[in-house]
């Protein structure tokens, strides 16, 4: 018998001793003597505050969202009491609220002993240059907000919405190209002879730019339909992303990864002004993975509140704007800290379950409006979901796609015994796909899979990144 | 017999000849010799591009509102075809959209005769330094246009409504902070021997900031509810915001203002590198009232765009949105162009019917939901509406507030010929004193007086700023 949705109960006391602790956090780089990373302090007082303000008002704003009509039926459930939907609404609103009252901690001189610090490191015109490209990120991140709340709002067919997220990416690219933004990049070391060290890519830099908030955006918004699926990615993927950017920190204690035992051939050098671990003693590299830092920390908090509400069974749905405002936060980390690539990896599982969508998204394979899978209500099993392909015969390309995909293992067809036509294919998205390996289970069991896949795909991302990587690339990261 | 709303026609080849005019515009800076103010010519382009876009997107988008329950019934008309509600959002969305493209243009080197002739006036960190303050002004537009679609979409109660621009006000103010903005005003000159020339408002300065934004929201807001109301309003006070800007820009030809005639003493001198009306040579000025025109043309264009629907009968209504996204625009201007007062000054009507609503907005007098006038369908006729007050006789304060409005002509009551006591009071909004000074009219001639109302406080603007503002400021305008 599944639970019928109720509010979830809150452990308050716990939560409000957080309370204290996050204004700590906050007011420390304030006092003297200043702690080694102040603005880093603060970073993480307003990530608590953000994880508290999320727990709290997503419940206590679902009424006003089911009154204002944004709610939905949970599809793989018994029960049809409505959810409030559209809730990354709330999460975006309280993560760019808070971003926005985060500025004067890193770009005004009220911490003043932070400023004193940074001043021998950079200039202020640069602190200056810092804050366009900070505001620009906001820009990027609240044109996300609405225009993923638009798509819940106008419900926009999905092929129509692929490319909305290069919208939210123009003030970015817009800013970027005013500050006379670097469109340079390295090239492999295979490939140098041919091309030199660095290549100018100009206009396709941009161009790449936009492609990869369409992806980001996009690739977790297709990863849904089941409960905690799409939080669940954007939290692993924020603590990839935290746990890389910390390499890059100085620490107090020297520390060296052991790159040799992943096969690298450059070992890492700790020294310079700064003790960091992958820093090399560039205050540049410090700052991007900084910078990273200060707008992955609220997001992991915001999602992290977020998904409690949202882990099985739900009492909230995040809607297209969760997805749409996180895939853009990692594009602006991504591109504002130059680790593009490196993000690129923490979503292989979101890269597999495109490349496997693709037949059904570029119309090869027919593609129902939901590809959830099918939910049992006898069992409380969750089964792959089919298309049905038998109102014409398969195409050449639409066989020989479903049987190789067949083949290795990705999809299951339901065959005519007469003629051996395809009837039938389980949909392609990576959820199918766990499920015709794994065998039915339930709703929670396939996220708690889902989100194994994507522990897995930032362990395997961090072992190319530090290991292969740098049998292609050497230390220049310019 | 009115008319049934279908969507007005365009003027398709009139329309069309304009958009060479506009690219003209916006290429011409790109070309040799420069133009004596090139981004002035862009921001006009993207302004007759803002125009266009309105003006065809407006109705094309108009039944994608109403699918999506965003629409309203004309309470002031005899038939009731739902009308698209919220459409302000598409004219936000193209306002902040063409305003985030216009980035390049002011801040980059692509204009580049541009940036060589502004380099000898101020240097490049200054760039950076205006590059945040455009886009925290674009940030705050955003937040704007976000909150006042989430009042149309949640339907807050204007009671709670009051308060929510202060949030849209934050960016701005942040930035302000972060930059160590200036928080010291000019003095009048009666008031100088107490306090000197410049008093140092610090935090109350950000107050005054906050409540400001509130301010230019709220009273268009709370002035609407006929056709073309809310619009009109932005488009004069846009015009009056342009005119002033105008004034304090570089002309080729010498011309002076005869402020001797309105009673000034203070004779405008024309000269400096720059020949400016009133500029008085200092490109400081310039630049400001620079920043206010690229924020106020394309509003213009977007309002004009949108008021041709939203002309009585109404194809399209604005919405909360429209007026938040215009107020903030103006509070933008106000603030980073450092010429608030001025701005205060073209929202007399506002100011006005702030003053007569205050009785009714802080529960002397009650106040129904909504305080539009009365439609006579047989004579197509608007009355003035009334607030009755028969439930319990009247305090004191309330029946001596009321008396005192009628004696000064402002409200028309209804009073109990028995006892004497005070049954009904006409609502407090300027559209009912119009009505009650004038009489009966149509709703398209109540819009046309408002708009002359609109047209004579500018008027008055210009006369108090520029006559006699003279005799308790001097030229000083720090």
């Amino acid at each position: 018998m599944a639970p019928t949705p109720s509010a979830r109960p809150l452990p308050n006391l716990l939560l409000v001793s957080l309370v204290p602790i996050a204004a700590w956090f906050v007011v420390r780089p304030l006092l003297d003597p200043p702690p080694p990373l102040p603005v880093l302090f603060a970073s993480v007082g307003f990530s608590i505050f953000a994880f508290l303000a999320a727990l709290y008002l997503i419940p206590a704003l679902g009424p006003r969202f089911i009154q204002a009509n944004l709610k939905g039926k949970d599809l793989l459930k018994v029960y049809t009491d409505p959810i409030p939907e559209s809730q990354g609404l709330v999460c975006a609103s309280i993560y760019i609220l808070l971003l926005i009252l985060f500025i004067p901690f890193p770009f005004s001189d009220t911490v003043g002993s932070l400023s004193e610090s940074r001043k021998t490191l950079q200039s202020v015109a640069s602190l200056h240059h810092e804050l366009s490209i900070y505001l620009s990120s906001l820009l990027s991140l609240l044109m996300a907000t609405i225009l993923g709340f638009l798509d819940d709002v106008f419900d926009i067919r999905w092929r129509h919405k692929l490319p909305i997220p290069v919208i939210a990416a123009i003030p970015m690219l817009m800013v970027y190209y005013a500050e006379g933004g670097n469109t340079h990049v390295v090239v492999p070391i295979p490939l140098r002879p041919l091309l030199g060290v660095l290549v100018n890519l100009g206009p396709l830099y941009y161009l790449y730019m936009s492609l990869l908030s369409t992806f980001t955006t996009n690739s977790i918004n297709i990863l849904a339909g089941i409960n905690g699926s799409e939080v669940s990615q954007a939290v692993i993927i924020a603590i990839s992303v935290i746990l890389n950017d910390l390499l890059y920190l100085p620490w107090p204690m020297d520390f060296k990864i052991p790159l040799h035992l992943l096969g690298s051939q450059a070992e890492v050098e700790v020294g310079g002004p700064w003790h960091a671990g992958m820093s090399y003693g560039s205050s540049e590299l410090v700052d991007r993975h900084l910078f990273s830092l200060y707008f992955m920390l609220p997001l992991l908090g915001v999602c992290l509140g977020f998904m409690y509400h949202n882990w099985y069974p739900a009492r909230a749905f995040p809607g297209d704007t969760l997805c749409y405002v996180t895939g853009m936060a990692f594009s602006v980390v991504g591109i504002q800290g130059h680790f593009s690539k490196t993000l690129l990896l923490f979503f292989l599982p979101q890269i597999f379950n495109f490349i496997l969508s693709c037949p059904q998204l570029f119309g090869l394979v027919p593609c129902p409006r939901h590809r959830v899978p099918r939910f049992d209500p006898d069992t409380n099993l969750l089964h792959p979901s089919k298309a049905k392909l038998n109102d014409k015969p398969p195409s050449k390309l639409t066989n020989f796609v479903l049987r190789l995909l067949s083949t290795l293992g990705l999809t299951d067809l339901t065959v005519d015994p007469e003629n051996g036509r395809i009837l039938e294919a389980t949909n392609l998205t990576i959820l199918n796909f766990l499920l015709v390996r794994f065998g039915p289970m339930t709703e929670k069991r396939l996220v708690q899979v889902l989100m194994a896949t994507q522990v897995a795909g930032s362990v395997v991302a961090f072992a190319v990144r530090y290991g292969l990587a740098g049998l292609v690339y050497d230390g220049d990261r310019r």
